[in-house]
């Protein structure tokens, strides 16, 4: 396919012509050069028409049957899967990901439209509730009451540089919002317009192959802020979903909260994801912990969301020692190819601000091989030093690391510092200081973790996925799945972005009263066609209504 | 009891001098004396202390049994029921309130106690989701992920003026927030001081009772904002509920949006919850409507929060003599000793400006009996004009109403707005052009129902609750309700002030991943040893885990 670098406006490619528009170009990050076609800037027009389209959009998604909506997303996955190999290649020179990792990301991609597909044709998911009335209670009639989650209305997704599949035009955002019922418009991430287009125009096919309206689907290409500005304030959104930086997730946070009418933007921002290492872990498993932390730190070239930033390690005579094999171990893992100059130097920043604390140190290395600039990730491909990413590893003291914030902050890329912590009192206060967090991670033997229930107290409060003996990347989209954690790892602790609960984010309850069974939605009805597992008086049952009084 | 005028943080009476603090007193608006005691305004060291104490104890309430929370919210009813005519006697002087009215209040607020003491108990609110662990899987294992709801952080209330037990000190934000897991500190109304000392005295007894640690509550007074803006800014509060206008609750709203920790405020903040009437229905109940309707809008002097202050109504033979009925049943209807002064006053400047307005009229009593000052509700106490609302009744059409942004604003007391709507494309103009609402309602025929799809929809899209064929005032709390809406109905329309829902409000997700089975809340154990209903990999279930590989 030729890529058009155009926005797509509910179906069409948007039309202005080329000298009005602002143009910007994707970058291989491997190569350091630029990628044709250019890619228009969406205007404010363009923004209009694409609210006003899904806002005539969202009636027909309401009113369609779940099994229209499950059809539309698996009509999205086969459309993403055709695309093949183009698809792989374009986003590889994209974003410097190597095809393996790339691969494996469509495949979630894939599997995550599957799995929202199957949830809302299953169909319980919408908390159908039932009061029953008792017209005749005294001393005043209780109502029929019916209550279900209906969608919430028209959604801005922003794709996420780090997850061009996964997290980007077609990913669990754009997913479980088109799979609530209601009409997604995607700001592209400017990394990658080309994978977005793609896969933009994939959704555009599928829409048209499940009769949906082309208003239920835009993407909105764009490097500056405007466009995301624009969506953010327009009156007709009614929620926003993001991954991507502190920064930028607060600014869309706080426009969104100072519109006349606010909405809530789901932002998960990312975290320093700390493990605690208890000393039971260092004398049983040394190695295995060494190994697996540094595959975990350095994965993707440590630019995960979920990526362990910082580790405390209580003081036992293994510490010293595990300290430096640890990090020798980060530090000899491969250099990689990061997804933007930009992006790599903002890591080069962030670990020279950590080299400037007083009291941080890189691990020593001596006496293991060196890190090497010539091992490389990226599929043989030149790299240039600006978009390569060291590993590092550094050590400092809880009292260091509590006074320095620069050291309490994510950096994104494969940087991690170590904290010695001298006893379990100053352990807990360690627990206690971080900020909010997507995940923290305990290294304990099962004796020490029965023993440290305070410490894991405060791991349950500061984060939403607690690790056991594990390591935090590799995040499992199911329904148990917590993405998401209190501020600053998101903005709504009560939500997660991946797995199946991240359909609640773009649905909200609506209550019938006394509502002839002929207006009301399947899901309510006395029949229960759907079959689903609603609470009827409180109880949770699949069987039938046989209202006497409906 | 003797008031004692104080603050009560976590079980002690604020202690420092009279001298230092602002003082106030509770005004009975029927007679519009000042009452006594003096009421001590809480300070910024007294809010320091009342979060001091939440944080000690939230670990305390993270780990009881749910039956120790059941039995602390059983233990605050009844102690509620305890406070007998005193509590009665003593709110109805501060809120001008009828006995009635109030002993009503009390049974519902006692009522909602016990329906979440219930919700705990049995537990399954947490949702709990298992998806077991598959080792062998290839590529990568897949881990043991358990995921329930769990308390959010301490919570700050604000008491509403309207409901002075029953969305105030032990009302259901309160309740929901309490068997969340979670430490509240209540922000009196000043209203109601000495209602809120004797309710607050309430749950320290139970909290006592439950022998939980006092910092589980505090009960803070002020007249002020600076109480609730010291509260809200707290980085020590993790959510609020508030219930009230839509100044304060957007004032709350920001000022968390603004912190370096920004919280949710989940403020419902009142509605002009409109009705649509459709022909059918003035053919076949003409009075029976009118009367409804006069009873709906003028309950407790109007001052409901899903009072109907509009009324569109399509044109037909009928439309004009029900109008003129229905406005006469309306203003024929007693006037009523309003909440406070303040209130009857803006009450008085809202309507004003509605008369101001070209095209807006009263509706012609002429040839009904007329409205009467001397016709009271207030038990017989003397009135003063200032604190007395008078029901009104106004009639415009569709052109003016949307023209003029103060006949769609909230107007908080026993006025309705009728509109003349001229054909069924204007009547869905109207459904589309209202704010965001706690209720709509339509009153149909059964065929007309059938026939108005799109103005259904547009109800179900603007409003938290849809009324068929009757009146939105009586709020049954129930597991069905929906007391909330799209903004300015609401801050977030995901959620329910009212209902069991309402708990969902102040709990998050947390996922544990691989952990052994002795650190797992019993809710996550493998044995369900609560005999939950969860969701073990995909599936709703109550029976046991038999995990090979745990």
């Amino acid at each position: 396919m030729q890529l058009h670098g155009r926005s797509l406006i509910a179906g069409q490619r948007a039309s202005a012509s080329a000298a009005q528009r602002l143009q910007f170009h994707a970058i291989n990050p491997a190569e350091g050069v630029r990628l044709e076609p250019a890619f228009y800037e969406a205007t404010a027009g363009d923004i209009e028409q694409a609210v006003d389209a899904a806002a005539q959009a969202q009636d027909n998604l309401v009113t369609v049957t779940p099994q229209v909506r499950g059809r539309f997303l698996r009509e999205i996955a086969w459309a993403i899967e055709s695309l093949g190999e183009e698809l792989i290649q374009r986003c590889r020179a994209e974003t410097g990901l190597p095809e393996a990792r790339l691969a494996g990301e469509r495949k979630r991609t894939v599997n995550q439209l599957v799995m929202f597909a199957e949830l809302v044709e299953e169909g319980s998911w919408v908390d159908a509730r039932i009061d029953l009335g008792r017209p005749q209670r005294s001393p005043v009639p209780k109502p029929d009451l019916r209550r279900m989650l209906m969608p919430i209305g028209p959604i801005a997704v922003f794709g996420a540089s780090n997850f061009p599949l996964a997290f980007s035009v077609a990913g669990g955002d754009t997913a479980s919002a088109l799979a609530a019922g209601n009409p997604v418009i995607v700001k592209a991430h400017p990394c990658h317009p080309g994978t977005s287009e793609l896969v933009g125009e994939a959704i555009r096919h599928a829409a048209a192959q499940a009769a949906l309206p082309p208003g239920v689907f835009s993407l909105l290409q764009g490097a500056g802020t405007h466009v995301g500005t624009g969506l953010v304030t327009h009156p007709g959104l009614r929620a926003v979903g993001f991954t991507g930086s502190q920064r930028a997730g607060l600014a869309l946070y706080t426009a969104a909260a100072a519109r006349p009418t606010p909405i809530p933007v789901y932002a998960e921002m990312g975290s320093t994801n700390p493990l605690f290492i208890l000393p039971g872990a260092l004398q049983s498993s040394s190695a295995e912990l060494a190994a697996g932390l540094a595959e975990s730190a350095t994965l993707g070239v440590g630019q995960f969301c979920t990526q362990p930033g910082v580790v405390f390690v209580l003081k036992c005579p293994e510490r010293e020692p595990w300290i430096e094999k640890a990090g020798a171990a980060i530090q000899s893992r491969p250099w990689g190819v990061m997804l933007s100059a930009q992006i790599a130097e903002a890591y080069e920043t962030a670990v020279s601000q950590l080299e400037e604390i007083d009291g941080v140190n890189r691990v020593s290395t001596a006496g293991h091989s060196p890190s090497a600039p010539e091992h490389r990730e990226s599929d043989g491909a030149e790299t240039t030093a600006a978009v390569t990413g060291r590993p590092r590893a550094y050590v400092t003291d809880f009292k260091t690391y509590v006074s320095a914030p620069a050291l309490q902050a994510e950096v994104f890329g494969p940087s991690t510092v170590f904290v010695r912590v001298e006893n379990a009192h100053e352990m807990l206060a360690a627990a206690r200081s971080v900020e909010g967090q997507l995940t923290a991670t305990i290294h304990a033997s099962t004796d020490e973790l029965r023993e440290q229930h305070a410490l894991r107290i405060a791991l349950e409060r500061s984060a939403g996925r607690v690790v056991y003996n594990g390591f935090p990347t590799g995040v499992e989209v199911c329904p148990s799945m917590q993405h998401g954690g209190p501020y600053p790892a998101a903005t709504y602790s009560q939500f997660t972005s991946v797995g199946s609960a991240a359909i609640l984010r773009f649905a909200r309850p609506v209550c019938f009263q006394n509502a002839p069974e002929q207006v009301l939605p399947p899901a309510l009805q006395n029949a229960n066609p759907r079959n689903l597992l609603r609470l009827i008086d409180g109880n949770p049952t699949r069987t039938a209504v046989t209202a006497a009084d409906p």
